[in-house]
């Protein structure tokens, strides 16, 4: 019985302590890079010493646990600890909580096949710099110091000095990469974050990688006028256009089994006397199938030039930022699904349309999968975000199967049957 | 040959003179209770001091020349000094100028049958504490000081007190009424400042009154969510509720033949990445009859619960301000018409979607009537605000032609046919 030593009942218990240590009424204060941030970093250090583990922070400020294996081929298991600002008490530090269980129980057993190691990466959020898995993307190679030296907090701090608070130099920050030198899988539980699974009554799913994104701010403009003196038929009314392919958003949306977000309007002159000159909205399109994502842009596109031509306005595009689908490891989501089929009995595959820190391992080569569990109300990013106690146990079950069957893979040996 | 003092060009001429001495780069600045105002009111009083009329200003700052008649009954014309901020060179001074020509050649040609009273009213616009038709309103029996009291200008200087400024004491600005004791006629001459007249190829239009408007802000309540995690099944998304609400008000004004406008529209939280879960947009809706207007507003609302329910969201109005439509004098908008088909050949009847001086003289029971002239482009409240040169003058042989008749008119004695 593999979970004989697992105590699924002390990851809720742990998450609610670390809930009391470093949140608030407002909710969830782990935001990176601060003392709240840090606390929690050393709750996890004094987790970690009662178990027979080197620990280390690495040059990105990333916290390592290394529970020896008869193989150096490593799996690793984790999340992050920070969070945003009145964040929920589970988005990150469920997966650190849960892996650290799993160390637990195999360390607990004696020397695993292979090398184990959690990990909680540093910066995950981006809350307090605007800048995102910064840790995972320094192990992986994606951190630009240059792109990033740049960037201040709201009261103007600069995050190379934020970093070099807790103990980060930027320009050195890349080193971490040293990390992935012998990882053979990495594995990350984490809540929905969406209705999903909820919907479909299920506690558990494997997750098929995380979205390609496309973010563009579109400009429609037409000719401000008097809301009063302009009949309907001599109006340019910008607002008008951007409705209509708000609208088409959707359909695109539907039709590609995709998602598509207008999240923002700004008109102008955008007073209630004036028929709108120009309107701005965001677009934010996601898929995880490359070809697909690009259908639909293509699709808004277009429709955005047809229901221009119709309004007689002008329209523009300009892109924010763009991110390729990330697909997981075939193997290692058939791993996941196995372990959740083992413990929840049913499972349902499905794209994660925000990003992880398992993204940057996935683009590192790392055979990368997630297993999420259910989110109440798809809630997240405030303290209203919760699961049921039943459920984030039955989480720490799954991910505690995948990791015994990928440390017999990365062992090279053929998995045990689930069973 | 009833024009033949009559010197349309010397308006124009004089319109320009004006703009030179309270104008700048960025267009008219006569805001009223500034030293600009001020001076184009001194401007006009040196233009009449020619003429044998006597002069003054009311309790509520409007100013008045008055030409005797053989009949106490007395026909007013005029229009608004004062403009917005960086308006444009017509809005108001044009009907005030053309007054002023049309008093010279009445007054050139000997006692005429009833009195003339040229006046320029105070703050139409209401362009530094937002209420609008404060001089006529208060002649008219409509400004209460109570109402008006607390306002406030940018910068924090009380409406009282830049009355007080300018000679005028709030408290005794409703003695103003007096002024409209024998009022037989109220005759004003405005550009369009809407697109109708320039799309129908005609220089002049008879106002048929103002429209009625309704003001609202309409709040779609439904529910924010990640843009990257929820289904386009599972969203409640108040900005598409909003937008099929904005596309049924174009719909609507076109079915009744009025005009309806959503001029700006707030999402909340208002990021790229979330669903609205919230959208507040403002309504705009005007028709020149009570009971269509009703319909319209009765057909957006039952279309904003319609959609509600369709996009499960919810949806709440609340009403920021309304006007009823008022409507001119049947006789006085005829007499306009001859005038203009007298001068132009041709006349279309029209309402006007923004409010005049004229809806407050309708209201306070004196018989009122406007002609337009047209706007190019439908500009105005913009330094591009312009009329061509010709129509200009055609539009000052027409009031012209329209205070003549309504003189008789005023005397009791039938019109002259026009020709």
């Amino acid at each position: 019985m593999i979970d004989g030593h697992l105590d699924p009942g002390r990851t809720v218990r742990e998450l609610r302590e670390l809930q009391a240590l470093t949140g608030d009424r407002r909710g969830a204060q782990r935001v990176c890079w601060t003392e709240t941030w840090l606390s929690a970093r050393e709750w996890l250090a004094g987790r970690l010493a009662e178990l027979p583990v080197t620990t280390e922070i690495d040059e990105a400020g990333n916290q390592w646990a290394t529970l020896p294996g008869r193989s150096d081929r490593a799996v690793l298991v984790g999340s992050h600890l920070d969070s945003v600002v009145d964040g929920g008490w589970l988005d990150g530090c469920l997966g650190v909580l849960a892996g650290l269980e799993v160390l637990r129980r195999v360390a607990a057993e004696g020397p695993p096949p292979a090398t184990v190691r959690l990990v909680s990466w540093a910066d995950e959020e981006g809350a307090r710099f605007g800048r995102s898995l910064l840790g995972s993307g320094a192990a992986g190679g994606r951190l630009a110091p240059d792109a990033v030296r740049g960037l201040r907090d709201a009261d103007g701090v600069a995050l190379p000095a934020a970093l070099a608070a807790c103990g980060v130099d930027l320009d050195r920050a890349g080193a971490a990469k040293g990390q992935l030198r012998n990882a053979a899988a990495y594995l990350e539980l984490h809540i929905e974050q969406g209705p999903v699974l909820e919907g479909m009554g299920l506690p558990l799913g494997a997750v098929l990688g995380t979205c390609g994104v496309e973010r563009h701010l579109v400009r429609f403009t037409g000719q401000s006028a008097h809301a009063g003196s302009t009949p309907m038929d001599a109006r340019r009314d910008a607002f008008l256009a951007a409705a209509r392919l708000a609208l088409e958003v959707r359909d695109v949306a539907r039709r590609h089994g995709g998602v598509g977000t207008v999240g923002r309007a700004a008109t102008r002159p955008g007073i209630a006397t004036a028929v709108p000159g120009s309107c701005e909205i965001t677009l934010d399109e996601r898929h995880l199938d490359a070809s697909v994502l690009a259908r639909m842009l293509a699709d808004t596109r277009s429709a955005s030039e047809a229901i221009a031509a119709a309004e007689r306005v002008e329209v523009a595009w300009e892109r924010t930022w763009r991110i390729e689908p990330v697909p997981f490891d075939d193997e290692l989501v058939a791993l996941c699904e196995r372990a959740i089929v083992a413990v929840a009995g049913r499972c349902h595959r499905l794209p994660s349309g925000p990003l992880h820190d398992a993204a940057e391992m996935a683009r590192a080569d790392v055979p990368a999968a997630m297993i999420f569990v259910q989110s109440l109300r798809g809630l997240s990013h405030t303290p209203e975000e919760d699961t049921r106690p039943e459920h984030l146990e039955l989480a720490v079950r799954a991910l505690d199967r995948a990791v015994s069957e990928a440390l017999e893979l990365a062992a090279g040996r053929a998995p045990a049957e689930p069973g």
